[in-house]
């Protein structure tokens, strides 16, 4: 027998910050005091360091499907044409949200484990002159991949239409230049690179975009970009926020300042580069084709006649860990598990080690130890590249 | 730059269990109600469970060297003679406490890393028939070594002396059997395999060794063994305990009886196990010599050349892990890793994989990943030796 302690391996939620879940425990207070209104003006201006834009943000107590449904319902009417690149279970929540506000839809669709690419956008903007927005996901965490969303701001700039990016699961685990790319509308999450539970969505909005908030007309209350977006900053919600979600929030944004935005990401994208040469040293193939793998998770194909649910499976029964299956159609192809947020190499070597012992047992030959040293070269390697191999 | 998380690894305190954690934070509460008093009782009954003896068990609110002095001072008297076992730092600490006492002490002592034989304390016992009580480490953290507990039970048994262990890392990581073998006084405390932070000792007292306190002269008031004894089935302490940890060790005693003691022994012996074919396979020597491996803690050499400083630090600069030097005369030859209480195979492989890193960068020459195989080979014959193969 075994002590087998439970880990969280999935892309969203993650693993908690510890100091976090303690400043959580602190929320016996109400919400419309100064004490409280200093804390949530210094996360709307945390915000803006974390995600790195002079924009408004709006931060919504929900799960970031509502901060989807906030850019729809705020700044498109129906009857609006619009671009969807749909790569994915995400890409398909752009549609149906769209759909379910009376928007026109036109869809570029590619197989999960592809992105669609900047000459699909600029072809589909070139035949539909008219469109008001084009729709993306800068992490598709579905399938690990990840969109040019640089390219795509650049094809979309020059017309009338607004990119509107979700980036919940890309935030703090790839590079997203709000401000310098000029993406309209990006949208995170609290469960993924920002180390809290669900319950929080925040989105940043152009002036651009935000104009087209005064005449698109589709009902909304709760969601409310422009009222969220002038109260923050004074301290206030216009509804109660989750509190201790907030403190929480305070919590982690302080941390990722002592870190640094940009190594927080650095720390994704290593652990991701060493989970993808891990993979391959065991012998497995990674699902993406042409596309850009995503820093936040890597998704795996099992071993050819091997459903992928037994590896999941084999996380939980033998390891008490939480990995992904696949989602829709890859539900048994695939298995994807995280590294964004709080996720060490400590983290990843033990993954990789217990991913060789459940695949041996599930009758994969392989050699033992050989992802482990694939993902400790990655590690060297990342030393080497910083500082000349100093600790 | 790396994220890096702070991890435990030493022979304690140890990883805290997190239900354990949760409960302490309950502590406003008063330690004289009907509530807290079943609480406190629970737990006595509980330590029974998880000690595996009917004896009396004394809780005291203090570290474990608190229930040493209470086994000297409450049981002897100045000018009773004792022999002390003595293989490491812990043993020493018998030797001061007898003598801060008075008592006349015959030191039975070996180098670092070997253990006292049966035969050693044969020998003294004839050469001392007035010996009082024999003293011992069941395991000395400081070296990672056993001693035969049972064996010394069966020779000290056929004399008038009590054996009083100290079974502060022993207990929860090795087998003891107290009531079978006739250990007359052992000794636990709680940052260990109990998985809560320092401040509570206990230990269990034989009839035999009670016997002792009625005539023993010697000043104490705050470790009174019988008063402890007495008061903890009533659910009352002679002395305001320490409640939240009360709180996270009722916790934890629960945690047990639902994995099983002995599965909470088994777990930590197959980590060792694994832990020192794991340095053997990295090309490490053993520091234990011609002595029964600790279930608790792994000490291993340098290599050649290095002083073991280096590595402790690695764990820190590299990975925010803490691992133990040396203690006394071994600091700098020799590093310590724990493994018991709360602490599974994943903590493992990922420790093995860094050691192999830190070496590499300290100049050693290895083989990436073949500490992690060593370790995942016992893993899994661990699952064939449980139940054929079966998950």
């Amino acid at each position: 027998m075994h002590l087998r302690k439970s880990r969280l391996l999935t892309p969203g939620p993650t693993p908690l910050l510890p100091s976090a879940v303690r400043a959580m425990a602190g929320a016996d207070l109400h919400h419309r005091t100064r004490d409280f209104r200093a804390i949530y003006s210094g996360v709307i201006e945390d915000l803006h360091y974390f995600m790195g834009t002079a924009n408004g943000i709006a931060l919504f107590s929900s799960s970031g499907s509502g901060a989807m449904e906030a850019a729809i319902s705020n700044l498109f009417s129906p009857g609006d044409k619009t671009i969807i690149c749909s790569a994915g279970k995400f890409g398909e929540r752009w549609v149906q949200i769209a759909r379910a506000y009376g928007l026109q839809t036109v869809v570029l669709e590619k197989p999960y484990g592809q992105s669609v690419s900047v000459d699909q956008v600029d072809t589909a903007l070139r035949e539909n002159p008219d469109t008001q927005g084009v729709f993306v996901q800068a992490t598709e965490s579905s399938t690990g991949i990840s969109h040019d969303v640089q390219a795509m701001a650049r094809v979309v700039g020059g017309t009338d239409a607004i990119l509107v990016v979700d980036a919940i699961t890309g935030l703090g685990s790839s590079v997203l230049e709000i401000d310098v790319w000029g993406l309209d509308v990006v949208i995170g999450g609290s469960q993924k690179a920002l180390m809290i539970p669900p319950g929080l969505a925040y989105c940043s909005v152009s002036e651009k975009a935000l104009e087209r908030a005064a005449t698109a007309v589709n009902p909304y209350f709760y969601f409310d970009l422009r009222k969220h977006i002038d109260a923050g900053p004074n301290g206030d919600s216009p509804w109660t926020p989750a509190s201790s979600l907030i403190l929480g929030l305070a919590d982690v944004l302080q941390f990722i300042r002592e870190i640094g935005r940009d190594h927080l990401i650095q720390n994704a994208q290593m652990l991701a580069r060493a989970a993808r040469q891990a993979a391959q040293a065991i012998g497995l193939e990674l699902f993406i084709r042409d596309a850009i793998p995503a820093g936040a998770v890597t998704a795996i194909r099992a071993p050819q006649g091997l459903d992928s649910s037994e590896i999941v499976q084999g996380y939980k029964d033998q390891f008490e860990s939480i990995i992904a299956n696949g989602q829709g159609s890859m539900k048994g192809q695939i298995f994807r598990f995280a590294h964004l947020g709080y996720f060490d190499f400590h983290d990843l070597f033990a993954t990789i080690a217990e991913l060789e012992i459940i695949l041996h047992r599930l009758g994969v030959n392989l050699d033992f130890g050989a992802g482990v040293k694939a993902a400790q070269a990655v590690y060297l390697k990342g030393l080497t590249d910083e500082d000349g191999g100093a600790p």
